[in-house]
């Protein structure tokens, strides 16, 4: 297994030294880009449907989605809208790589957008080691998916700056307790920011929104 | 990346050979072996507890509950019961590998247990490209993880014999339809055996364990 692991140190310094150049080129035009994380199914695409719902008259957003297999996440979002939406499919890689990136912005014109999501694979391990150039990773977890993930995922919820709890709609039906997910997560990274929410009832969007408007004026702000 | 994948190859081979020898293993012992793989908080805990449960004065039961972090689930298993429970913390590794299952079963009495359950990490990527031994795959995913997930995750689907739906006790609260569910499985691998049950209310238990009654006779006739 040794060897193994010294090859992939290389290449990990390799994708270190690409996701730097793509973090400059986001914040030379002044876009703040976010890397969405999250086990399949806990809600990535519903999130950002309704976030660009949101937007639509607003922030200018472009969006790369990551799946497996299918451009289904893809063409889930360019229905909603965007700038632009550019689907990546793995092919089996069970996360997005730096060069993924910088593939998807070829010809993409990075001065139309205010905002970028990078929808990552449904993997809660794996995304965790590669930095795509954005400003911060948001982990996503659902209130059905048992409040120890943060414990047992420690490694996604230390490197995140944010978790989003989604499906909200969905409390008390399963025993997973909001507080002992929170107190979990803080556990592992003390600086997290943590919203709850439901993309199906709209509880907690507002929050969610104001926040990243914030964060969008902050990047325009940049010196 | 050329480098990686070619390491990567000689890895699987040495890989496939112990997976072969704990197979065999396994086959002298007459013991029936599953590979239980599924995103984060499908439940695959829960459907061991409740399956120890129904077992507690019938099959025999040897449990190896592997997460990245914690011993958590093997906590939650060996309280229910089981002949033996080892649990597997990999520290970062995103699925289990034919070397950790040789390891967690050294000193173990194998003639002591009827069944075998691995609980795999919680992830549909990578444990879908390790073979640990087992006589099948089962792929656990919950009525709140989007009925799509067969063709965003094929390759597992493709390796495994069974796919259980977790969770039916929330059909309808959320879009999930069990019917596109089973669909999508089948266009990727006709051949599974698919269940619909609810690990909280019981619902379609029966018919889970009478199918694991039928797959512990079997290993006992075999030749």
């Amino acid at each position: 297994m040794t060897r193994k692991i010294i090859v992939e140190k290389d290449l990990l310094e390799e994708s270190r030294a690409e996701a730097r150049d793509l973090r400059s080129r986001f914040h030379q035009h002044r876009i703040v880009c976010f890397n969405l994380v999250s086990s399949p199914g806990a809600g990535k695409t519903s999130l950002l449907e309704k976030t660009l719902a949101h937007f639509s008259n607003g922030a200018r957003m472009g969006l790369i989605a990551g799946d497996v297999q299918t451009c289904n996440d893809a063409d889930r979002l360019a229905a909603v809208g965007g700038e632009w939406v550019v689907p990546i499919e793995t092919g089996g890689t069970c996360h997005l790589e730096p060069p993924m990136i910088t593939q998807a912005l070829e010809g993409r014109d990075l001065s139309a957008i205010d905002l970028l999501f990078i929808e990552n694979i449904g993997n809660l391990v794996c995304p965790a080691a590669y930095h795509l150039g954005e400003d911060a990773k948001i982990a996503l977890i659902s209130t059905v998916e048992g409040d120890d993930k943060p414990l047992k995922y420690p490694t996604m919820f230390h490197n995140a700056s944010v978790m989003v709890i989604n499906k909200s709609d969905l409390l008390g039906l399963t025993n997973f307790s909001e507080e002992k997910a929170r107190d979990n997560a803080l556990r592992v990274n003390p600086n997290l920011t943590i919203f709850t929410l439901s993309c199906k009832t709209g509880q907690g969007l507002p929050q969610w929104f104001a926040w990243l408007e914030e964060q969008i004026r902050s990047a325009k702000d940049r010196p």
